[in-house]
């Protein structure tokens, strides 16, 4: 063992394996990838970042405990939480990302040929840095001509949106927070979602990151889907299916401004170069995503 | 600690928590559940046979190290192996299931109405005492009217079936095996897509457990689908998603010997009596089960 190796330890790293446990939000249970390598350990003025190369899932970004993203699965989440809500939208031009700061959804968003400006939002630049540094295949839209980067608190951002002229505000707003025990804990409220309201336009899309799934606080994730709708009556819960998450799964919250929208439904198809640079998402995956289980779409969609 | 409680332990239990991991399966990744107590292990002829109760899903049947099921989420893998056949069948009479010696499948197939007869054909009784005992909400049909038990290998009774009256053989044929390292390992073959055939009425329905997912080895599964398909032409993939699983979801391979049926479309519906026991499927989920995302749906479905 080099000396460098040594030194970069974590405490969540034992025997070889990174192992991931919430008593407060998923207890009794865990999640463990075998590392090969630690790439790099600290604290941020926001967080605790751990970044490692796995065995099998390639390099593993963590905040605060909690996987982030994998080099293997990420896509399967980066391009839900992206291409539900740009392809519910008949002509996005305008996005912002609140959040997000690996790169992948804005890698995203940039694969639709209408879209102008991409906007991504982010409070830890340190985040931004080593998804550069570690995570290349994530990180590779932060160049690009279309897109702008902040570094700022979303809601504040958010808060200076809402004065502004409706050809300013976005099409679509993607939060992409992470779990609600960080820095994210206010955007899992009532008055996010009114400040998102204020930042959309009004045939604007919005789509939220639930941190929830269906077999985990039920009763949570059917009260923060209530709480979306009492700001965005046209609220509808989906998921995708990525095995590093726990419960091989994660909720998205999808709103509309517009009552009559079907959200379920896609507005348009990926053309055939967008649906060659695309692995996870298709029309017909959009819609069965919003298809739940008996017990659990008696509460959601109650 | 109790005598018993220091008596009953297991290899795989360390520090309180059971960790599943598979070095040849899935490298690399590990799923773990604390332990409240073990409840029972032993070496049968054909397995190794945890069972303990867990802080957060209940009591949890381990067979050769790999979770089959936990009070928490197994109506998920119970209700879509079981349902999904049954319902794409218009009147379901005789039912046959291979292994699933936990009772959990055969407590679904005695909701239907239609069904006369279900008859469970398994290996090791051992399974079938342990979940008498441990798993009683799982074990409740063995005692039900319509259910037979025969212990007994499956290609052996499968053998048998292939020289019988049409009459004799069955509408509906679920196979539950464990994982093909144990004394499962046949039920991957082409021979034994071959047995099943020769059991299965002409009209027949036929699912089995493909005992992977699209994220692990998906190279094999796309392999057993085609295997599958030599046999049965109408051969269609889908998964169920359950949490204690690996990657959180489990492959389905659903076969027909009528090229003209559309399996992902149930030709039945729930009566409202059979929709108040149901706790997941539901004909909705039935259709979304069969969608892939785009990358798998390439290979499986090519």
């Amino acid at each position: 063992m080099t000396q460098s190796q040594q030194l970069k330890q974590h405490p969540l790293i034992k025997n070889g394996w990174f192992k991931e446990v919430n008593e407060e939000h998923f207890p009794g249970q865990g999640f463990a990838l075998q590392v090969e390598e630690v790439l790099h350990t600290s604290r941020s003025q926001f967080q605790d970042i751990l970044v490692f190369k796995s065995v099998s899932y390639g390099v593993v970004l963590v905040l605060d405990g909690i996987i982030q993203c994998t080099e293997r699965d990420e896509f399967a989440y980066q391009e839900m939480i992206a291409h539900v809500p740009l392809y519910l939208h008949n002509e996005p031009k305008r996005v912002l990302v609140v959040g997000g700061g690996d790169g992948g959804v804005i890698r995203e968003v940039v694969k639709h040929q209408c879209v102008e400006r991409a906007t991504l939002v982010e409070i830890d630049k340190t985040v931004i840095e080593l998804s550069k540094k570690y995570l290349p295949e994530m990180s590779v839209a932060f160049h690009h001509n279309k897109v702008e980067v902040v570094l700022c608190d979303g809601f504040q951002y958010l808060q200076e949106m809402a004065v502004k002229q409706e050809d300013q505000k976005y099409d679509v707003i993607i939060t992409d927070s992470s779990d609600p025990d960080g820095p994210a804990e206010a955007f899992f409220q009532e008055g996010y979602f009114q400040l998102l309201r204020g930042a959309l336009k009004d045939n604007g899309i919005l789509i939220a990151q639930a941190s929830e799934n269906v077999w985990l606080d039920l009763k949570y994730l059917t009260q923060l889907v209530h709480t979306a709708k009492t700001v965005f009556p046209n609220t509808k819960y989906c998921y995708t299916m990525v095995p590093t998450y726990t419960s091989g799964q994660l909720g998205l919250i999808v709103c509309s401004k517009d009552e009559s929208l079907d959200l379920t439904v896609p507005t348009r198809q990926p053309t055939p170069e967008e649906q060659d640079q695309i692995r996870y998402y298709n029309s017909s995956i959009h819609s069965a995503a919003f298809v739940l289980p008996t017990w659990a779409n008696k509460l959601i969609n109650k």
